[in-house]
């Protein structure tokens, strides 16, 4: 079957044995897959991966129990052991075993077939189509930025980052009614931001005056904390959703003196994400800036990376 | 007057002007002052300060309002305006326009006489000697851990540091009687924790499993952060208390997998440290190394800054 794989360079083959579902899993046929900073992130060595990519997805389950066989589903991305400390403490995204698709210890969904345990599945809703079902994944790790912080109407709130993920906290943000900015250096994407309603500013003409309530740092690069340092306010919250490879040479004495707090964000509620594509509450059409095939997944990859594209899909199966 | 002075170098002097209170201040005679790792940062070029040092001392009011003169004090550090949008929030620690008792902007303790505005006076009852006082900043301090985080005796809490200010986050710690280990490098201070009671162990013995609940940070080193991300579990809390100059090296990826809470914490509640000097729930009259006089002040410094030192005590005036 068709993949593409990494394992010190990305490569496309079309010869991947078939997987086979262990017990609990299900196989799941990928319809539509999209491209994120993580898995570029992966192609310069973050988390150390190899196999093959991808863990944002749309498919059909082809294989597995009879609830299950043929429904259109999306996919939570950690594979837990409901065993260990964090599951027990109903933190299972932070299972210490966990395997994660396509980024830790299990093959991801750049592939025409993926396996993944049945309760990770969430069943999609005719109304949301396969190009929008498969933002769910980052959609719902937006949403966990507002799981994490209270946001209410006077909250001022800034995304440091005009990129894939950025965009999508700042809908969702946005949703929420408070103040809010995205700075960021693409002018197509903050131009895409003045188009939906929200306020946005080249990161060249920020004076920051530390006066943001809450910061999203979603730029996805070392200077972006720096940056959302100088734009909270003290006791002002900064989320930090970037992960590199390596570190981020800040100077956080700032982060001590105005006793601001730093909140790790990873993955989130994908039934948040499935409600606000229902009810259109969040754009995500306009955020495609082009469908590949599989086969064209190398060129996908390398367009995705440029500045003048925000999302890039991979189209993989039909039905 | 006697003042230890820093601005390129430090300098011991005895021909300082005079200060001169303005309106709302006072003028206390610092009857003895404490060496903090902050004084240290600043002659290393941290906060950019020139003037006299010193933010921790007791002394006795000399000139200022009926209501004060006379009495026996210790004195909030940070000098606000009262009048700023972080003042008019309540959180005037964070006065925008704030100078900071020999660390930005006004001079410090380090001398025969200091200018402090009264509404930064605390009385100090007579069960508090001196040279207990004097740490009411630093206890302060560490009182404002327990402030921002919610700790409980099934709580796992692990101080990295057992410097001056991790021996004090200890002692508040176990006051809580939560589960308590420090981690430090320095095997005097490691004994002192032992002789307290309280579980230590070396920076070189720990086998990091991020298990802790909550991690305070309070090495004053950089790489104080990637040991106390090491420790904290997934969705844990590290409190940063360390400033210094200089960036932090730090990868911060762990924080974002982890989704682990960073607060950085500066100044705390002057009431609850004199409370608990009062009832002596914390031993400070052993973390004592030396107590010098002005005039020795440099030596004082050297002395401070070394290992076999917890810490080094100004005597300053006579009664």
């Amino acid at each position: 079957v068709r993949a593409i794989t990494f394992s010190d360079r990305l490569a496309y083959t079309d010869s991947c044995p078939t997987p086979r579902a262990g017990d609990g899993e299900c196989v799941v046929a990928v319809l539509m897959a999209g491209i994120c900073s993580t898995d570029h992130q992966i192609t310069k060595g973050y988390m150390g991966f190899a196999g093959i990519l991808g863990h944002e997805m749309v498919g059909r389950v082809v294989e597995g129990s009879a609830d299950w066989i043929g429904k259109r589903v999306v996919c939570e991305i950690n594979c837990v052991c409901r065993a260990c400390d964090m599951c027990h403490a109903g933190l299972s995204t932070h299972c210490r075993k966990r395997t994660v698709l396509g980024i830790s210890g299990r093959d991801g969904c750049f592939a025409d077939f993926v396996i993944v345990p049945e309760s990770n599945l969430h069943a999609v809703p005719p109304v949301i189509e396969d190009e929008r079902a498969v933002f769910v994944e980052p959609l719902a790790a937006a949403f966990q930025v507002i799981r994490q912080v209270p946001i209410e109407s006077r909250t001022r709130a800034a995304v440091v980052g005009s990129g894939r993920l950025g965009l999508l906290v700042a809908q969702v943000l946005a949703d929420t009614g408070c103040a809010l900015e995205v700075i960021g250096r693409n002018p197509r994407t903050l131009e895409w931001c003045d188009k939906k309603g929200i306020q946005s500013r080249s990161v060249d003409d920020v004076l920051p005056k530390q006066d943001w309530d809450v910061v999203v740092e979603c730029s996805g690069s070392p200077e972006g904390l720096g940056m959302a340092e100088r734009l909270v306010r003290p006791r002002g919250t900064i989320v930090l959703k970037s992960t590199y490879a390596g570190p981020s040479n800040s100077d956080l004495s700032s982060v001590v003196v105005n006793e601001v707090s730093v909140l790790g964000s990873r993955c989130g509620p994908f039934a948040d994400a499935l409600n606000a594509l229902s009810r259109d509450a969040v754009d995500v059409s306009t955020m495609i800036s082009g469908i590949c095939s599989i086969e064209d997944g190398l060129d996908a990859f390398e367009a995705s990376a440029r500045r003048d594209t925000i999302k890039v899909l991979l189209k993989i199966g039909a039905e």
